[in-house]
């Protein structure tokens, strides 16, 4: 039996208990948006920590909801000179609409549908079972071949209310933090179901422009035409950031942003989808315009501003003739580095400063925002890590360089100094954020392999990077 | 004792009779939104006007709730030839929510603040005490100086959902409903608390306009900006319907307009408001722009494209980044002489055919409309009509060329052919349309002296029009 051999059959051996301790940990409901449940949970983990062999675990707390930070050492012993890999989770969850559920949400039931094994609850995949595949992993690890190297888990409490007090964590515990390279899986594989690897993520600034005008709606008989009308308005003022091309007509909307290497191309050329295709799925006539020539272009290297939503006055079959005395959109700007949301709100707000009509009350409402995040393709990183996903999922993983979304990994990688790599490992359809959240259980086994080829090869590659680190004189 | 003070003087003796059967029949809900007790409304509205001796009362069936047509003969003989009144008025009511009523809204209280008394429920004041004080003029006229005039009385069960099947009815009863003037009494009066005398209204059309883009919520990092937003694309939309000096945009929408008289110049010369007060008690920074240099100029005499509301995707705190499947507005148009509904929105149509994007599905659902009738001021009703009213109310009343609100009474000018005046007796703070309605009962008897005068005021005037009509050979 090979090393590696010899660790599959641990995982193997023991993957009934890791699917109980799974099921333990979704029964304990941890809703950030109500705080049901947050505490307890948090405290079940630092135990949970302690049962797989974390040598320490400790509950940081924050303006907000809590974070669990645990230690797994090399050697048991916190002073030795292996790497160490800081592993981002979230162990709080989406809220529930229990009567929206086949089953209770937090009373996890096993499912096999079509031959294949489910776990089904509230985060199951999103997050706590795709964090609870490293405490297996470094379980495994020690009972086989050894742990290669340290392990810092660091848990969020507030992923799903947008990791507002993250950056309290990462600034309070910034010594414990230290690592070599920050490593995260949550969400699903790619969509060709193939494993996935991705380097980066855009920002979001989160922003609701809110129009005033009469002081109370207004009878649109005796006032309409003269009395100035906010929805009116703010349709105006939405209008004037978007150019007739298409492109985002707000200035300097666009600056700050890097090229698109021939590396990233030829990464996302393999990947990106063939439009008329996705435009036929989706019903929609074509592509917006504005920059970037394709889907991924225009999703990963350009920065959008996309309307959320509109909100004002009455719509629906009925007499409600008025002039609303309020309207409100909520619009988002995904970011690209290197752009900031201090940045893009600055040019958002004066953009409103100089075209909003003073004859209404305008405002803008930060709701949400985190900062872009980029780890080269070219990281030493890159080779160990699709290597040993490779190998643990039995399949040639997706590579990307970013992701269209958002997450706070930029702590990592601005505030901590780390190469960051997502390696999610959820099936496509499983209902994260909605009713019957499930997780396939093939896809946790094949997590918790992955995971300790990933632990082991991060082990390599980061004696690699430290080497080359010195030989060419940087400092870290 | 003059005739008029005799008249007066059994409008004193009978009151509280008046107040009576006006509780019994707000005690009768009819809501026309719901249907709930609308039949029987009608039915005790047959009953009542027999009981204020109406020689004949109908309930007439339409496509949806029925009407009431009672005839009060001069005389009692159906073959005289005295001038007719037709006396629109509607027994339909506004739907309740019960929780926000101090009292239930269909169990009628009567009381005193500071000095003055009022009748709480729903439909006090719109519109059944309005259209009782006909009942109780026509019966306080037959019991002293005789009923000059015959009265049609039409009520209509449908008023508050837009009136949809009223045209059915004058249709159907085109000869019983022939007449000399029609006339209602509906809502408040002047702001200023003067009683009111009005020619005119202008009309409506309420229109959703409704963009489809993907066929669900896409979540925007993956989608925003390659993946068209229909958000976007209303507030485009919306934004091609107006020009930069705030007139409408629409191909042909001014067209159609009669020139402000000089008469009406005068006339709301008399009431306009002043600019700086209105905008500043309502919370705007000044008027709109457009066509109409005031207040009054702007809501009578030009028509308006008004948002009434905003619909789509999600506007709130939170994380909801989505690119959302579709959003839509409601918009109305207030129509004046000549234009039509019809006529409009072919317009607007159009216009969204011209303009609107094709990647996506945008729709057009015509929600209601009516359309504007104007009977001239210089009508020889005017006169004898703002006399009554004046001696009745006992104060100078405002006479208004129109009103900028919409009701259906183009049906009796343009389909009945007749001059068509209101004149309403509401207090202003009524609470019509919403909770704990009220009418003042001293309105109310203002009201019934106004209507005794406005009955007698009609016989004369109606006589001299046919006179001048006999005189002129006109045909009728």
């Amino acid at each position: 039996m090979t090393p590696i051999n010899t660790v599959d059959a641990a995982v193997d051996d023991r993957f009934e208990e890791y699917v109980a301790d799974l099921t333990r940990l979704v029964s304990q409901p941890s809703i950030s948006a109500t705080g049901e449940g947050i505490r307890e949970c948090a405290e079940l983990l630092r135990s949970l920590t302690a049962e797989y062999g974390f040598d320490t675990a400790e509950i940081v707390e924050t303006s907000g909801h809590p974070a669990v930070i645990a230690h797994a050492f090399v050697d048991n012993d916190p002073d030795n000179d292996a790497p160490t890999v800081l592993v981002y989770g979230h162990y709080d969850v989406q809220p529930v609409v229990p009567a929206e559920w086949t089953d209770p949400p937090f009373e996890p039931t096993r499912r096999e549908i079509d031959g294949r094994e489910y776990l089904y609850g509230r985060g199951t995949v999103d997050n706590k079972g795709q964090h609870v595949a490293y405490l297996a992993a470094v379980e495994t690890l020690r009972e086989t071949v050894g742990l290669p190297v340290n392990v810092t888990l660091l848990l969020d409490g507030e992923e799903e209310s947008g990791s507002p007090n993250l950056m309290e964590v990462v600034e309070a515990r910034e010594s414990a933090l230290r690592a070599d390279v920050s490593i995260n899986s949550d969400g699903p594989v790619d969509e060709s179901g193939r494993p996935t690897v991705v380097f980066g993520n855009r920002g979001i600034l989160i922003v609701e422009v809110s129009v005033r005008g009469p002081n109370g709606d207004l009878h649109s008989g005796h006032y309409g035409g003269a009395i100035p009308n906010p929805a009116r308005e703010l349709t105006r003022l939405l209008g004037t950031m978007y150019a007739d091309d298409g492109r985002i007509a707000i200035d300097g909307f666009y600056d700050d942003i890097e090229p698109i290497t021939e590396t990233d191309r030829d990464l996302i050329a393999a990947i990106e989808p063939d439009i008329d295709e996705l435009t036929a799925k989706l019903g929609v006539g074509d592509l917006e315009d504005g920059p970037g020539e394709t889907v991924l272009e225009k999703t990963l290297y350009y920065p959008t501003l996309n309307i959320n939503g509109l909100a004002g006055g009455h719509v629906e079959e009925g007499y409600k003739t008025i002039v609303p005395s309020t309207a409100s959109a909520t619009i988002d700007a995904r970011l690209v580095v290197d752009q900031t949301p201090d940045g893009v709100f600055d040019r958002i707000a004066a953009h409103v400063e100089r075209h909003a009509d003073d004859r209404f009350e305008t405002t803008l409402t930060r709701h949400g925002e985190m900062d872009p995040t980029r780890t080269p393709v070219d990281s030493p990183y890159r080779k160990p890590l699709v290597d040993a996903v490779a190998e643990g999922w039995g399949a040639e993983p997706v590579v990307k360089p970013l992701s269209g979304g958002s997450a706070p990994y930029a702590l990592f990688t601005d505030v901590l100094g780390l190469p960051h790599v997502s390696i999610p490992h959820g099936q496509r359809d499983n209902n994260q954020h909605s009713a019957d959240e499930h997780y396939a259980l093939d896809h946790f086994k094949k997590g918790i392999r992955t995971s300790t080829r990933v632990l082991r090869a991060v082990a390599t590659a980061a004696d690699e990077d430290r080497k080359d680190g010195a030989d060419a004189g940087e400092s870290r």
